[in-house]
C-alpha cells in the first residue's frame, strides 16, 4: 500500500484533472482568475499537513498546516477536500473503513476546533452569513472565535455538526463520509480511464444532491437547477452518447461562475480512498 | 523562498501541464500507454527522493529514491528531468546558482555513480547501445555494473561525462546546467500565463539544438528535422500568430511516437530554477 500522504495529494492532482467537470476547473477549463496551475501548486502544497495526518499529528493542526500550504500563492482551491482528506488520511493509518474514520473525527478536541478556525486566516473561504447566535462562532473571526469555543467546549466534530445542514462536506464528517466512500466505489465501477472515471463519478454525485458551494454563492436554485440538468445528463448517459451536451453544460456554468466545488471536494476524498484501496489504477 | 523540493515537485507538474509542448504529453494531449496522470502520479511519487536531496542526502541515492517512487505506477515519466532537479535541488540549499551546482556535480562519488546505476532498475529507460569497450558499464546492467564502476573509480560526473555527445541532460551535468539557466531566464522573460511560457520556452530549446531522446529512440535525421520545424515556428513566432499550425506539428508528432523528452526534462529544470528564483509567479 502506498503513503497514504502521497495518495491524498495525487487524489487532488487526479480530481482537477479529470475532464469534463461540469463548472469546475479542469484539465481542459480555466476561470479567468483560477487556473489549472493553482491547483497543482495548492496540492503540492498541502502535502506537508497531509504528511502530518499520516505520520499522527491530530486532525486539526495537520489540517491548518495544509491549508497553509495549499494557500501559499494566494488562491484558495482545496479547502473543502482537505477537509475530508485530512481525518481520511488519519484514518489509512489504521484502517480505511468507515467506522474508524467515524472514530477519528468523534476523537477531535476543542484544540482542532481552534486550528480550524486559525485556518481560515490563511485562505479567503467564502462562507455564509451564520445565524445572528452563532455569530461569535463565524469561521471568518479565525482565532478571534477560540475563547468561545473553549467557553462553549465545541470539538471540531461539534462545529462540523452546527455546519449542516448547508454544508455538504461537514455533513460527510457527521454522516461516516458516507458519500466518499460511495464515490469510491463508483470510481472503481467506471469505465475508462481514470479521467473518464472521475468525470462520470463527478456527474452522478452533482445528479445526486444540490451542490453546496453553489447554494451558498449563488442561490438554492441555481443549484437545485443545475443537479436537474446533471441528473437529464446523466440519465441519457451523455458523456457516453452525447459529449458535446456535457461540454455545453461545461462551457455555460464556466460563464455563469457557477462552480459545484463541494461536489468536487467528495471526488477528490473518494479518488483518495479508491487509491488507498487500491481498487482503481492511474 | 519556498522550500526546494516542493519547488522541484511543481516544476514537474507544471511541465507536464504547460500547453502545446509538440510531441510531449500536455494538459491537452495523451499518447496511447502514456497518459497525463502517469505524469502526475510520476511527480508525487518523486517528492521523497526530492526530499532527500533538500535535506542534504547525496545526490545518487536521493536520485535513486527519486526514481523508484516515480516510477511506482510502473511509467518512466521524468527519469532525466529528475537527473536534472536532484544536483539542483542540492544546490539550493546553499544558493541555486550554476558555480555551486558545478560543485555539486563535482562533489559526486564512485557511491553516487552506483546508486545512478541501481536506479535503472526501478524504471525502463530508452537508451542505445553503448560502444563495445563501454559494455560494462551499459546501465541497463544497472547494479552489476558497480564493481566495474568501483574498478574504474567512475564518479557520476565521470559516468555523466562519458554519455556526451548523444544525451543532452548528461551535457548539462558537464556544462554547468547552462541550459537549464537559460531557460528560467526565458521563462522570465516570457509573456502570459506560465502555461503560456512553458511552451514558449519548450520551442524555443527545441528549436536550438535536436532533442537528444528523438534521436536516440528514432534516428538524428528525425532529430534534426523536428528541430528544424520547430525553429521555423519559433521565426515566424507561430505561437501568437498562428496556432494552428503548431498544433498541427504537436499532433504529427504524437500520431508519429516521436517524442522530445529531453527538451521537456530542460524545461522543467528551468521551471524549477525560476520557481526558486521567484522571477515567475503561478
Amino acid at each position: 500500500m502506498d503513503d497514504p500522504a502521497r495518495n491524498a495529494e495525487l487524489a487532488l492532482l487526479l480530481e482537477v484533472a479529470g475532464t469534463p467537470k461540469p463548472g469546475n476547473v479542469d484539465r481542459r477549463r480555466d476561470f479567468d482568475d483560477l487556473r489549472f496551475e493553482h491547483f497543482l501548486a495548492g496540492a503540492v502544497g498541502s502535502r506537508d499537513g497531509l504528511d502530518l495526518a499520516a505520520n499522527g499529528t491530530a486532525v486539526g493542526p495537520a489540517f491548518e498546516r495544509a491549508v497553509e500550504g495549499m494557500a501559499a500563492h494566494g488562491e484558495n482551491t482545496q479547502f473543502g477536500a482537505l477537509l475530508l482528506l485530512v481525518p481520511l488520511v488519519r484514518a489509512a493509518r489504521t484502517d480505511l473503513s468507515q467506522p474508524v474514520v467515524e472514530s477519528v473525527v468523534e476523537g477531535t478536541t476543542v484544540a482542532d476546533a481552534a486550528a480550524f478556525y486559525r485556518a481560515f486566516e490563511h485562505v479567503d473561504v467564502f462562507v455564509a452569513d451564520p445565524p445572528d447566535e452563532l455569530e461569535p462562532l463565524d469561521v471568518r473571526r479565525g482565532a478571534d472565535a477560540v475563547p468561545e469555543l473553549e467557553t462553549r467546549g465545541l470539538t471540531l466534530l461539534d462545529v462540523m455538526d452546527r455546519s449542516v445542514p448547508g454544508d455538504d462536506v461537514a455533513r460527510e464528517w457527521v454522516r461516516g463520509f458516507d458519500r466518499s466512500f460511495t464515490a469510491a466505489e463508483r470510481l472503481a465501477a467506471a469505465d475508462g480511464t481514470l479521467s473518464d472515471r472521475t468525470a462520470a463519478v463527478f456527474l452522478t454525485l452533482l445528479a445526486e444532491r444540490p451542490d453546496t458551494l453553489v447554494a451558498t454563492r449563488h442561490s438554492e436554485a441555481i443549484a437545485a437547477e443545475v443537479t436537474d440538468r446533471a441528473a437529464d445528463l446523466e440519465e441519457r448517459d451523455a458523456l457516453e452518447s452525447d459529449p458535446g451536451a456535457i461540454d455545453a453544460f461545461a462551457d455555460d456554468l464556466v460563464d455563469r461562475g457557477v462552480n459545484p466545488g463541494t461536489t468536487a471536494d467528495l471526488t477528490a476524498a473518494g479518488l483518495f480512498i479508491a487509491l488507498e484501496h487500491e481498487t482503481v489504477e492511474i
